[in-house]
């Protein structure tokens, strides 16, 4: 199953959609068609999906027959938001979960360039939260130094603490591409990452979420990110030091994870920044973020002050 | 003005109150009985304070004229929750803000005791937070070294993006008091401070956010912490290192801020870990932590296995 957030021309209120066979169909519009109740955003979706999937497969379903025309739009004539438009917290992130991307960090970072033995996480704001196609809009009053990481999302559908590595895969809703676009300069300046992570717009995500279900193995998903077609990072999550279990089972240890809780999973070797010369994002730019079986973001860079 | 957020015997739904001689003034209740339309909620409150705030300073006044009293509880008929009991976003928060916090983390934390030259910020969860009196549980398979850290917390009530320093303390709708407990285990061993400082119940906040009006000086306001009556912490905030507006200009440089957002300013020295020999919370103790014009928090610390 593939959940979106849209709008369109005809009600720009953003909600909740199910992608089948290349068309959206709008959950609100197919309750009333089929008269059920499913929530009216994702974040409540995810949170209720004990009772809602059922519903949401019978809608499924009656789409593949072709019985919510009236409901369904192609995907072209839909704007997509983030799946979650408004994530309930900061997303979580984990920092250097790839030994190359270790390596390349290692000089600017003070780290040593070694694979960390504990995982290392920070917190982007739910303001930095950006449509799979939105602009990433470059402010050089605030930052001149915008770098790309291409990374797997992981949303988390089951309220838990305490969670043990071995039943961590059954808290797992679905996955999601997301970029976790990073302002170096203040990165630096900051010391602790959150500031140079927190930039608006700076986490495109989507286009949609899969379900758990439909990955075979997260562990084993080609990712590649491109600048205007050139391929910058191109890797695969089974390179990812901390496993999804471990992930978890660390961030539970004494918290809560909560339904739609999102968990970016680190970013592979090739960001911008440690390239020689460095490179970053500039105006004009097309920054694609792609996930086998996922999906691809494709954000267009612009100037704040055009 | 002083906004609660509280539950009773008669109701345990928490709602928001004012605080009006000594009483807890049912703001629900209040509306009803001057037909007034106060949102249901401390942030809603905050949100929308600009067409809100004639309305409560009508039901302060009616409350100090005795007209309330049906709408009225004595302070020790409720249970206080924290002011915003589940922010929108995780709490932001300086690190290393007063000098002598600096030096005496210097050894531990590997960064010289240099004050910092740009502020360092880091979040907590929402999941943190607690309760005015509200127990700090220890689980001694999470950490065994749980430190306090008395802090002013400031209350954003406007939006705003790339503030000001000369206009930023307009954006300060009040204060509260805080208390950023820490795992310190936690907090070395993943280099990044947001999983250290994010186990559920270590944001005790309140009792009550004042607002900034009633503030004379937010950069002059003494701080304390007690454990077991003997003082920790005794500080003032006009030792912080980065004041108040220096905080938001950087804080939404390029991000924006929103109402009900809270910052945590940083704590001054004498925590736990850097004492000779280190000190750290043990179940049976009552930490206190108390800012000069905005109250006491008294939190009880216990074990989860008990």
């Amino acid at each position: 199953m593939r959940l979106v957030s849209f709008s369109n021309q005809m009600d720009t209120m953003v909600r909740p959609g199910l992608v089948e066979q290349g068309l959206v169909v709008d959950i609100l519009q197919a309750n009333k068609l089929l008269e059920l109740s499913v929530p009216d955003s994702v974040q409540a979706i995810i949170a209720e999906f004990a009772t809602v999937q059922g519903s949401l497969r019978h809608m499924a379903e009656a789409a593949s027959q072709g019985k919510l025309s009236e409901a369904s739009y192609a995907l072209h004539e839909v704007t997509l938001a983030a799946p979650i438009p408004r994530p309930q917290k900061n997303i979580m992130c984990l920092a250097v979960n790839y030994t190359e991307h270790a390596k390349e960090t290692a000089a600017l970072r003070e780290h040593g360039g070694k694979a960390p033995t504990q995982p290392v996480m920070f917190t982007k704001a739910p303001t930095t939260v950006n449509g799979p196609f939105g602009e990433i809009i470059i402010d050089p009053t605030v930052s001149e130094e915008i770098d790309w990481e291409v990374e797997l999302g992981v949303i988390i559908g089951q309220k838990g603490k305490n969670i043990r590595e071995d039943e961590a895969m059954n808290y797992v809703f679905g996955y999601t591409v997301l970029n976790d676009v990073t302002a170096r300069d203040l990165q630096s300046r900051h010391k602790q990452f959150f500031k140079g992570k927190s930039l608006d717009g700076s986490c495109p995500m989507g286009p949609w979420i899969v379900t758990a279900d439909e990955v075979r193995d997260p562990h084993n998903l080609a990712l590649q990110l491109r600048v205007n077609g050139a391929v910058k990072q191109d890797s695969n999550t089974k390179q990812m030091i901390f496993s999804i279990p471990e992930m978890i089972a660390t961030l539970s240890l004494g918290m809560t994870l909560e339904p739609g809780d999102i968990i970016a999973t680190g970013t592979p070797s090739g960001v911008g920044f440690s390239r020689v010369p460095p490179e970053f994002l500039r105006p004009g730019d097309i920054m694609e973020s792609e996930i086998e079986g996922l999906g691809t973001l494709r954000n267009p860079v612009v100037s704040s002050q055009q």
